[in-house]
């Protein structure tokens, strides 16, 4: 398959959707709506709503069904990045190339954006009730296994944890709970929300699962990689933010060719998981071999 | 009724349930929790829940039934508090004689609290699935409906628009907009989830609904009030916060004679909504009348 058309047709799908959710406005009595839009298609890759769809789409669902979610995935995303990029956490003047929230906006109003972007997705997922008459039960499945993986025992706390791990010696047992929490956690819901809602069986659900954490630490480890490796220019950032601010990372403590090495042997870990869903899961297959050589 | 012995007696059942959801913890790794747990435990009143319960009783439902949107609620608006607290947005130091969370902790703490409590918030609402076998749709319907109350159309909306409105005249129709916004929101769908959530009828639902909007606009004059006459040692922060903010408010625009009587009038009418509901509606009667009179 030719993964990159897929991926392009699958980002324009995401940026149709979500623009019926929060369509553009303007004027002072909506800047708050004006900065959740701003960062919400500022150039990202739509890689959690993808991974939603072609989970559904792996279990025999279709993508149409599962979008709710995945618009919902993308929105505690760029939620999570908007915070993250607060002087008070990362301080982070520019991100895919634009200015970051509150540099573009302010400090308050990049607060606000985000607080409404959290919010909104769990309404946008809550109101999506309709489509799942008679299987509300999974919807409301979903909705908390998303919001686990976001607060507090997943993203939230690991990013507290990351933040707290600045500047000091970690382990790679701890390096691997800040990952698996700060960015594993919704990578993976975004693979078992599409699982569920897509209409798999409990095995393939857990079988999706499976494959969608080990596809999340190698993202994260990969994502170590660039910020050691990367350009400017693909990446739309300035790279060796990690070792400036002290992060803990894979590289850090392993080394490059080592963290290469555990994020591939992983990820062919992950893509044998899904040897029993056939060509349906073809997609997810290619996603996890492009994470080995992104560029950006 | 003895109004006080019902609010204690609510407050404690409220307190032991949040204490359930969110117990306490210490430990670095669990500092983000530890942040949570001090702005939950902060001494509120407990008035969202409190009305949430109400509201359920009063269509004949009961209380346990509906705790966790209860608890749900005051998550939500602990988490308003904290980010509303940051030295970006209000910039406050003390509320309700304790230090602001980003005091007594740190702003990353304290943003990631906030961020941490809203989305638990959504997680015991959708993990209360259970209790509702068989009307999982009221569940969804509830939680669509507080996240709108919550989010850019509702609260965080009405946080953008009285940031912006600081240090400009403003109308009184902007005025009603920014306090419907920004708190009557939440406090009608305190009410309008304990309608539903206990088994109330459209028509049932319909006039807490209304009352719900009275009382939210009632509690934001009443607040404005106190901030211009309350004392310290009660409220436990120092009033005339509003005014040395130029913050829009009723006694500014009205005065303190025509605020108190049009929040007289509102809650009168209010509680005239509730006579089909009988001796079941009495502690919302009560809880208006209180609003009238409060002194924190």
């Amino acid at each position: 398959m030719d993964l990159k058309a897929y991926l392009a047709e699958r980002r324009d799908l995401v940026n149709r959707a979500l623009e019926g959710y929060l369509p553009r406005v303007r004027g002072p009595a909506f800047r708050v709506m004006e900065a959740m839009h701003y960062s919400l298609f500022a150039g990202g890759k739509r890689l959690r709503p993808i991974l939603c769809l072609a989970a559904a789409e792996a279990v025999g669902g279709n993508a149409s069904e599962v979008m709710p979610a995945a618009c919902a995935l993308e929105m505690i995303h760029t939620y999570s990045l908007i915070h993250d990029d607060l002087p008070a956490m990362d301080d982070d003047d520019l991100r895919r190339g634009r200015l970051t929230c509150h540099k573009q906006f302010d400090e308050a109003t990049a607060i606000l954006a985000g607080d409404g972007l959290l919010t909104e997705a769990f309404r946008i997922l809550a109101d999506a009730a309709p489509r799942y008459e008679g299987r509300e039960s999974v919807l409301l499945e979903v909705i908390q296994l998303v919001a686990a993986a976001a607060g507090y025992q997943g993203m939230v706390g690991g990013q507290m944890l990351d933040l707290l791990a600045e500047g000091r010696e970690v382990t790679f047992k701890e390096l691997e709970t800040i990952h698996r929490l700060k960015t594993g956690a919704l990578l993976t819901a975004a693979v078992r929300a599409g699982a569920l809602l897509g209409g798999g069986s409990r095995s393939e659900v857990a079988l999706l699962t499976a494959y969608g954490e080990k596809l999340g630490l190698t993202f994260q480890i990969t994502d170590d990689l660039l910020d050691v490796e990367g350009n400017a220019a693909e990446m739309g950032k300035t790279p060796g933010g990690d070792a400036r601010r002290r992060k803990a990372t894979y590289p850090g403590l392993l080394g490059a060719h080592k963290s290469r090495e555990w994020a591939s042997r992983l990820m062919t870990e992950g893509i044998r998981l899904l040897a029993p869903l056939g060509a349906k899961a073809e997609p997810l297959r290619e996603i996890g071999r492009y994470l080995l050589v992104r560029r950006s």
